[in-house]
């Protein structure tokens, strides 16, 4: 249950063996289904989520009752509302499993003081922050400047993972687009092949 | 010249006077006449720049040579392109002053070596990258699901000193609109007033 998350730790970090035991003991095991939500929109988020196994993804709905999809979330990855998490404040996006999902939960509590008791995690919680704010950026820059097809083909060479195993009107939905342009675009791109 | 430095890291964890004096010894204070540039589109970035006084902003032009603006920064805040400062790699954007500005320049040589030696570094700057994190989701979750109107009011609401000290069309780019868009948008809300 813990592999993932001794990877990813272990990847930028260094941890002792008994440290990792430390660690893990500051985790909530959960399993959920397909289409269960985690988080809902509007509720204070309680956990930073790491996926074991799965996806999870976070949305958002507006006004006139349309998803628009925040993150996907795969093994290795973690997922939660951060403004909702870090602050209390009510959330913004709902998180829900796109699959069968097994999740390792930190509460804030237990953040700060796995953070306190092993500052190694603090540097893991820095460099993931680091990684997450560029991924972010380099997404708002590519909704700034880039044509759908740009978008949907830089998604397909960051994230091969997100075309294999997400359906496609969440894909639409994550890069701004209609159902209608993302199929247009695809037939174009397949036509050129 | 080190006010909001201290202020800014007061603001977020404990430092002693003692423990400040060696971090200032890290920093290379820069003063940057208006529309000078700090970095290039292209170039690799070599500072996270923390600003004293004054207003730099971001941006990217694509390819039909029009700017699109990433961000803004002001007195008390830091701006770079953190992926090529990190990383290495070509940056993305320009950065550029839009008012006379003086800066404290932070290598990631010299930033790695801070965090090593005052721990409380490396807490000040998760807690940086967490803000940086959560202003930036607002920003595209509102370019996901709000009208130009909405975004342009919750800026005014968030950013104040955006509107006040910002030119128009610099307003239009960083929101994604059109300058006539922001126009008719400004003289909506005007007319309601």
């Amino acid at each position: 249950m813990y592999e993932q998350l001794a990877k990813s730790i272990g990847d930028k970090v260094t941890l002792t063996e008994a440290d990792f035991e430390v660690c893990k003991t500051f985790f909530i095991p959960k399993k959920i289904r397909k289409k269960q939500t985690l988080l809902l929109e509007g509720d204070v988020c309680t956990y930073n989520a790491f996926i074991e196994k799965g996806i999870l993804r976070s949305y958002t709905t507006d006004e006139k009752g349309q998803e628009h999809i925040m993150q996907f979330a795969f093994e290795g990855w973690w997922i939660t509302d951060l403004s909702s998490f870090l602050m209390g404040v009510h959330s913004t996006f709902t998180i829900e499993a796109i699959e069968d999902s097994e999740l390792l939960l930190l509460t804030a509590t237990a953040r700060e003081e796995l953070m306190d008791a092993l500052p190694v995690f603090e540097r893991y919680q820095r460099l993931l922050l680091q990684n997450a704010y560029i991924a972010l950026q380099t997404r708002v820059n590519s909704a700034l400047t880039a044509t759908a097809e740009e978008k949907y083909t830089k998604l397909t060479i960051s994230y091969p993972d997100i075309i294999a195993r997400v359906p496609q009107h969440m894909i639409a939905s994550y890069l701004g687009l209609t159902p209608e342009t993302l199929s247009r675009v695809r037939k174009q791109i397949n036509l050129r092949k």
